[in-house]
């Protein structure tokens, strides 16, 4: 899996922690001598009136034409006249799909064993849309929308992935028997994929029940597939059952077969700068990317050092009760290469 | 707390295992002679015209005229043509909020201790409005209303909840990030209402942020307050953590102090009529009744009773891993009374 011309991937450090966990990711891929050239870009001070954010209209275009791109944590900046730069990135790049695979790391303890499951969250619309109004003073309506297009793309995203992934089974969430138009015409569109599908297993659970069954027992979900705001909801509910945000892969899909990784986590100002940082998310995400690139070989090694680092506990930041600092974890897990 | 006649109480036992709770919870209050006198009402099997539902206008006066009730679990029938039973009695009783205390209970093990937070949802509009429409083909709205009126009830009664209950702190759990018009009036008139209790703490907290909380310190939180599917979530997540929504109260407060009270767990057709159902949820809300009705004496007789019952271990229900019947765990607690 090596071509002789490297890979280039747009790599957006982002803020806070972001640029030291960026250069984990940059050591570790030397070490493991992925040849990948990066094409850095950074969150602006002012706004790209092109991309309407603090995003380079040449950083959208870098991703674009890479195809795939890495990025860490970043904060919009508060007040008008610019729109959120996750938002951004996901409707310019109309990254359709948002994956979170979530699996209990050995050696690392919580209350839960053996979480496996992937949550596939729709990533473009619901109440996302954006689209409110007041209709008389002190009366609002935020419209959620659904459409047959993406809830489709989505599905197909979704029972592709499970199949491609060695998955048994996929749970469509909703909360259909209330919202019985918008969600029931995810529900419908997840029915007419799954016929496609026969050797993947097929269920619909309400949200409410979902959560309830995921801290009972998340053993029972393998992928999961749903709406935006469900999917912000669950993805995070399930990083909560394995340790948290940073320790969990996300990698968002678009049309084309673009892709963009990303450490979903914050860019946890308070620790910025002070080498305190851990890289895991950020890594395991790059884990993810290469994946995609189908660089499976270099994908499986790097991902195994890293479990193996955290298994064997010596090198922990902060976050995982440890006293390692991002370097000493990241060469941790470059000698376990 | 005993006056000179009995209190009146509109009963619906519900369906499934309905009947067979309620008669535990009929049996318990016997036995710890709390004079009630319950007026019981069944869901019916033809539509009530003026209630548009199962449910019979008769029993709707009877707890408007009551000013309390106690109801099983009622499960709606699939078809057209009739309203869900819980939303009806949401509508027509004005039941703007739903309140669930959610605490470990002693002696019972999950994966988590000390639990004890309180939910309370905004209970009648939010994404439960019933306004959703197809746009053109393939294109459908749903819409989420939030009022200032309903946000500020539900605010004041979550604060005053609070006060009155010896709790600390109210977090208000939002997307206001995403939904800024919507989730920023509740956000609003939350800080509102907070400035009146300088006593109590206040945060606010996003709802994925919130969801990861839970599940790795639930302890951190007290009284949350939400818009209505937030609350739907969010209460049977906290239900899981304690095991689940048989273990767990629900008390519906409307204008004027009408309360009902409810297990929200479902009518359990596999076990109805089996002798087999617990009936934990519906004796808890009993209890949250009798609070209310200011029986306090009785309430906490009763309460005791019942988490002795279940920290003794001797007779528990299926559900729980044991093998007593309903009628055993009923008598264990009449015993321990
Ligand atoms: C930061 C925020 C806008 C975002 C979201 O709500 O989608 C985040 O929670 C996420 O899950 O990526
Ligand atoms: C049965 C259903 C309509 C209901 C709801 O969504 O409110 C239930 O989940 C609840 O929490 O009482």
């Amino acid at each position: 899996a090596s071509s002789s011309n490297p890979i280039r991937v747009t790599l957006f450090p982002g803020d806070g922690i972001g640029p030291e966990i960026a250069e984990s990711v940059k050591q570790v891929f030397s070490e493991a001598e992925v040849r990948v050239e990066w094409e850095e870009h950074y969150v602006r001070k002012k706004v790209d009136p092109r991309t309407q954010s603090f995003l380079t209209w040449e950083s959208l275009e870098s991703v674009r034409r890479n195809g795939v791109g890495l990025k860490g944590p970043m904060a919009t900046p508060i007040g008008k006249g610019h729109r959120s730069l996750n938002l951004t990135l996901r409707k310019e790049l109309g990254l359709f799909a948002n994956v979170r695979p979530c699996y209990s790391l050995p050696g690392y303890k919580t209350r839960y064993d053996d979480v496996n499951l992937v949550t596939i969250r729709e990533n473009t619309e619901g109440e996302y849309s954006g689209l409110e109004h007041q209709v008389v003073k002190g009366v609002v309506e935020s419209l959620k929308v659904i459409t047959r297009q993406a809830s489709l793309r989505v599905a197909e995203y979704a029972f592709h992935y499970a199949k491609t992934h060695g998955r048994q089974r996929v749970s469509v969430i909703h909360k259909a028997n209330i919202m019985k138009l918008s969600d029931g015409l995810f529900l419908k569109c997840c029915r007419e994929v799954a016929k496609k599908y026969p050797e993947i297993a097929y269920e619909e659970v309400i949200i409410d029940n979902c959560c309830m069954m995921l801290v009972k027992n998340p053993t029972l979900f393998d992928v999961l597939v749903m709406p935006n705001l469900y999917g912000d909801i669950i993805s995070d509910l399930s990083a909560g059952l394995i340790g948290g945000l940073g320790l969990t892969p996300s990698m968002n899909i678009g049309e084309g077969g673009i892709a963009l990784a990303e450490a979903v986590h914050g860019s946890a100002p308070d620790i910025a700068g002070k080498n305190l940082a851990n890289p895991t998310a950020l890594l395991l995400s790059a884990v993810e990317m290469l994946r995609h690139l189908n660089l499976n070989n270099k994908a499986e090694q790097i991902h195994k050092a890293i479990l193996k680092t955290i298994s064997e506990g010596k090198y922990r930041t902060g976050d995982l009760g440890g006293t390692a600092s991002t370097t000493d974890f990241t060469k941790a897990v470059c000698d376990n290469l």
